[in-house]
């Protein structure tokens, strides 16, 4: 079955936002047995009409993202409209819907919007609970020689886009999809090691079995191991490959190291806190992602200037005098101090150079120590330099001090 | 001048690996006078072929990336060479290249390797200085009706298509776009205002002037409203555009509300801090993402429980006991707190119920308060409702509380 995404929006072509529908779409119907075979971007407008027609003749299913707004830039829903040849009408329950929406926000329904409200004819409706435009459906309707594509329209911004999906296309798609030999897909989120250090210790053994398609996506200090084949190949070779990868092992899910600490914690109704410097709140803030980390994360401090490590923290300032607030034993005390303010079992800490400005000589931008203070055991402590772009500076600087309670708490 | 941009790559329609190349180049083309017309991702492999041919008759400048490399399924090279009915021929320069690249690393040049080393006839080489794979440029041949498009064949990984893009393809387009009319592409962030209330309050004025061409791309809370013209024409309608959008209008750089606000206060010496129970830190994070916050920002304080709130921020165990943590008083008394532990100008706090546990009929999930302490004046304080997910509710309600301080200090 061929299926291909066509994403209408003219800000994609202008770089002004990164594509991130296809990608996920992929992800979502893979466990379907299904595949993308092409993607393509074209702008709002006209060429919309270009781009769904000729996906015609080559797909089986497509799905076209974005240009269901308002504006009169957004005419997805008319193209495709007039290439099946359907009339449009205005339906009265999606119009109930928005204005229920928009009052909820205090927002009046304005004439523009009743374009959002027309259904083509032999449509199936996708409700928007996150938003005001509806997807649609149209099913693929057979002709003497071929048959049109399944086509779905579905608004372009993302936390409109996958709830609708999730709840609405999925359930589709498996029926036409039923029946096709579908294979797993397990990420091994792996921490630590490089790609080729991953596939020496674990894709000799795999990559020699023609039932496993074998595949790696390295990111900044993290690598995705990606094993497809049927469950129960998976099954028999996963313990092996767990027990090789060891603790850089994070999880076999894809799921995130902030995911695993909490988890970790919570299961031992242990608790932790944050003293940060140059990550100002993000760690914190990525532990606060995971939903019930109320349990185990009761307080983070922000401590961007001198004063505020010593005031919140304790952190002396003769320490920050003699060895500067980027340092080895300032990590060390603003893990001590917040571990004993909080009452906390273990506390993080963050102190380095997130840059662009702030570098020197000794201590260039990049430069980084985290440390984890423990209740009745020795403080430990990392040195780390990311030389990088400040946001990925607080990436990766947070990443490397979670992975170090993550490896206390093996 | 159509510019069309193909990339091939399987992992990219896997969804393992997000297509960032398109809009690198879209933003790179742009102030030559040049737009991306449509960008279309191909699996490696004989779909090449397909997505090449298709773009030869649409196409004057055709931009390739990936399937350079060295194994069976990279053949770009090939199949760009076929169509165009040109031989291979092995090229001693950039075997050399190759050979001293790699032995510098102590790997020896493989047989499969071979095929990287040959140029079609009538190509120009694009050296590679961060890889082993070489680009190839096939300029523009003109035929009595027609002329084949400018074509760009440029490696799939990042640090080597951008140093390469810069360096060798960049001087070439600008020579072919020479003379162009181009144009300037400004974005006014705007919070506040939906998309179709923005259409209301600037766009006819704009969209019924045939020079100016006008865009939205709406996110959480915020819309990018985009005119791309001459610079003159932009000079010309900015004034009556900023007087329309009035408070709502952020910056007109697409510059987010984080810079707008450290600008602000970095330019009258003010300082900021901050108080948060259910964004967790990224308020925090949100101020120190933008350089240089650091003069304005000096300590955030993350009270998830209670009891932080009364140790950390000074509240009133009664007011907690008597509102609870999610209301005005506390989020009152945390601001306020946070500004005199901080000796702040300005102290912004939130409380709320991020979810998806701990909502009640009184207070469901999504309730949120958000307080502005200021220096001599009364605590402003906000109340919303956000009932999405965890992590746009930490995004929304962040936004909310910054937009708080941008309208106090306009």
């Amino acid at each position: 079955m061929i299926v291909e995404v066509l994403n209408v929006g003219t800000e994609l072509l202008l770089g002004e936002v990164v594509n991130t529908h296809a990608g996920w779409l992929a992800k979502q119907i893979f466990p379907l047995g299904l595949r993308l075979s092409r993607q393509t971007t074209v702008p709002d407008g006209p060429a919309i009409r270009d781009g769904v027609w000729e996906a015609f003749d080559r797909a089986d299913i497509l799905i076209v993202t974005g240009g269901l707004g308002p504006t009169t830039d957004d005419i997805t829903r008319e193209v495709v409209a007039e290439l099946l040849g359907r009339k449009l009408e205005a339906s009265q329950e999606i119009r109930a819907a928005i204005e229920s929406r928009l009052s909820a926000r205090g927002y009046a329904f304005l004439d523009r919007m009743l374009r959002q409200t027309m259904v083509p004819q032999g449509a199936t409706v996708l409700k928007n609970n996150h938003g005001t435009a509806p997807g649609l459906y149209f099913p693929s309707v057979s002709h003497p020689s071929s048959a049109s594509p399944h086509i779905f329209l579905l608004p372009g911004p993302p936390r409109e886009l996958q709830p609708m999906f999730r709840d609405s296309v999925l359930p589709v798609l498996r029926e036409i999809a039923r029946g096709l030999d579908s294979r797993e897909c397990r990420i091994y989120r792996i921490v630590g090691l490089g790609e080729s250090a991953v596939e020496q210790m674990v894709g000799l053994q795999l990559t020699s079995n023609p039932d496993i398609e074998v595949g790696y996506c390295a990111r900044p200090n993290e690598v995705d191991f990606r094993l497809i084949a049927r469950s129960e190949i998976l099954d028999a070779v996963e313990p092996s490959l767990i027990n090789a990868l060891g603790k850089h092992l994070v999880s076999s899910s894809g799921e995130g190291i902030e995911a695993n600490v909490v988890a970790s914690l919570t299961a031992r109704h242990l608790s932790l806190s944050t003293a940060e410097s140059c990550t100002g709140g993000l760690l914190a803030s990525r532990i606060t992602d995971t939903p019930g980390s109320s349990r185990i994360f009761h307080r983070g401090f922000v401590t961007y200037s001198n004063e505020a490590k010593t005031d919140l923290l304790g952190v002396d300032p003769a320490l920050l005098k003699q060895f500067g607030a980027v340092s080895e034993p300032v990590a060390r005390a603003m893990a001590e101090g917040a571990r004993e303010k909080a009452a906390s079992t273990f506390a993080l800490s963050v102190t380095g150079i997130a840059g662009p400005e702030g570098g020197s000589p000794e201590k260039p931008v990049g430069l980084v120590f985290m440390a984890l203070a423990r209740e009745g055991k020795e403080t430990l402590c990392r040195e780390a330099r990311f030389a990088t772009d400040r946001l990925t500076f607080k990436q990766l600087a947070t990443q490397a001090a979670l992975d170090m309670l993550r490896l206390e708490l093996l």
